[in-house]
């Protein structure tokens, strides 16, 4: 049975993702406690793939997913998926709102849930565990009377929900990835996604020129991110997501400029999208319009013109 | 005497960066619950000024900052400081490593010392509270036995330090800005940091023609990064800091031409860089390069040709 590590512990929400990328009736399922054990386990071959966040719509990126990418041997994410965030609050069988003196969960969940909180349970004091699946645990146990946690937390616990599809912001999501060691790229499926990370000179104009070579290929970029890199001060890693697929002649083209021209150039996945729908190659940018053009240069360089 | 308000509570990092960047002898220093508060108390002129931490070399950037820079009325940045991210472990008088049976803090500060706690309190169960300063209260009360603080949380404290200078990323920083109300942009100093946002149209190329401004000016890129806007999916908004000072010719030029051809731009302050130096203009960029060639337009606009 393929074995997928996913950062833990159980009961959160990249369980929940894992849940949607795989089979779990026909993977095993094995929490890793860091991002960077999960991607760990895979450079070792204990397991086949990995699971982690890449990218919150309210937290912003997951550094040690990205770090983890760059670093290390090449590791290929080979798909997404993207979860709302929204959040359940799970209570001791009988438990009212106004018996909940003190709500439990991982900072980052608390502050995403302030405005419900300060509206619902606003005497409650707030007591900080290391995950959502803690919160459940401490709740279970006695040591909090609510907790704020992913949906799965529900699932198979002695608990109840007081309130479920909570948080602050309506459409707020996480993006995840499944990643495993460099092999075959999945077929593209006409609305992928790419994602690269790009070392450049340390110049001005370097990263102008990067967006160019996509640009003048019809490359939508979805997102861009700096890091800065921790061998040489002042020297950045780019991490760019974009619209296409490396078996698209316009991205393998560009790709290829980007490996002539940059320091260093590492490819991340091209996978499909799950966060909405690409817009066509833009005119002289498609496949075949790159096909005809070949042949045309073929034809023009053996001395014949059409 | 001047209020400022900074990411409470206290004895935090954000208080250290803020006793660095104003003098608490001369200022009145009043913690606020977030970033979002902290900035609201800018904006109803309760306080003079706000720090808040943009971005830290390990986990990244802060987007209740960038969001709250980015939305609502303007504000502007007008100083910068830099701490070194090195957390102190405090306990009660007397107790010994050994005697550590729970060790608490932040799970964000418990994320960056991981390797020191498997080293050297391999048996400490981890507490999560819901900030450092906190964590620091948990061991006086008895709560936990030890805390992962900043360095200030010792000063005026009944625990002692049983480590400092403690975490596993040595050079890790996190920035902090000084925000305040539109109005005198400091001084130049010839080491400065400019720090915009801007929103493009959603098309292939959009991003490379603001970075193309910048780079044709001689403009080095300091950091980038892309969020979502909330107003319409797939449109997305762009973090910039570059080398430079709005009143350096070349800057002013880049700004007039980003503010002609991009849906928006605002500008979030220019000032003296913490981070390091930044290089001279590259040839043609100088200020006294900008000024001939304005003398050699006039003059050739006027019939005359040197």
């Amino acid at each position: 049975m393929p074995r997928i590590a996913y950062l833990g512990p159980e009961r959160t929400f990249t369980e929940q993702a894992t849940r949607r990328l795989v089979d779990p009736a026909t993977h095993e399922l094995i929490p890793a406690t860091t991002v960077a054990a999960a991607l760990e386990l895979v450079r070792l071959d204990k397991v086949d793939a990995a699971v982690v966040p890449v990218e919150n719509s309210v937290e912003g990126s997951v550094p040690p997913t990205l770090d983890g990418l760059a670093l290390g041997s090449p590791l290929v994410a080979i798909a997404e998926t993207v979860l709302p965030v929204r959040f359940t609050v799970l209570v001791r069988p009988g438990t009212k709102a106004a018996d909940v003196r003190t709500v439990t969960s991982h900072p980052h969940a608390l502050a995403q849930v302030r405005e419900w909180l300060a509206a619902n349970l606003p005497n409650a004091a707030e007591l900080a565990t290391t995950s959502t699946a803690a919160a459940a645990v401490a709740v279970a146990e006695g040591t909090a009377d609510a907790a704020i946690t992913a949906p799965i937390a529900a699932e198979g616990s002695a608990l109840t929900a007081l309130a479920a599809d909570i948080g602050d912001v309506a459409d707020a999501v996480t993006r995840f990835l499944l990643v495993r060691k460099p092999g075959l790229v999945p077929a593209p499926t006409g609305n992928d996604r790419t994602s690269i990370v790009v070392v450049t000179e340390n110049r001005p104009g370097s990263l102008s020129e990067v967006l160019v070579e996509l640009a003048l290929r019809g490359i939508d970029l979805c997102r861009i991110e700096s890091r800065p890199t921790r061998e040489k001060l002042g020297i950045y890693r780019f991490f760019l997501d974009f619209a296409g697929h490396i078996a698209e002649p316009r991205v393998g083209e560009a790709l290829s400029a980007l490996h002539r021209t940059c320091s260093d150039v590492r490819f991340l996945g091209s996978f499909a999208r799950a966060d909405g729908d690409s817009p066509p190659p833009p005119p002289g940018t498609g496949t075949a319009e790159f096909t005809e053009a070949a042949q045309w240069l073929t034809q023009v360089r053996a001395g014949g013109q059409a």
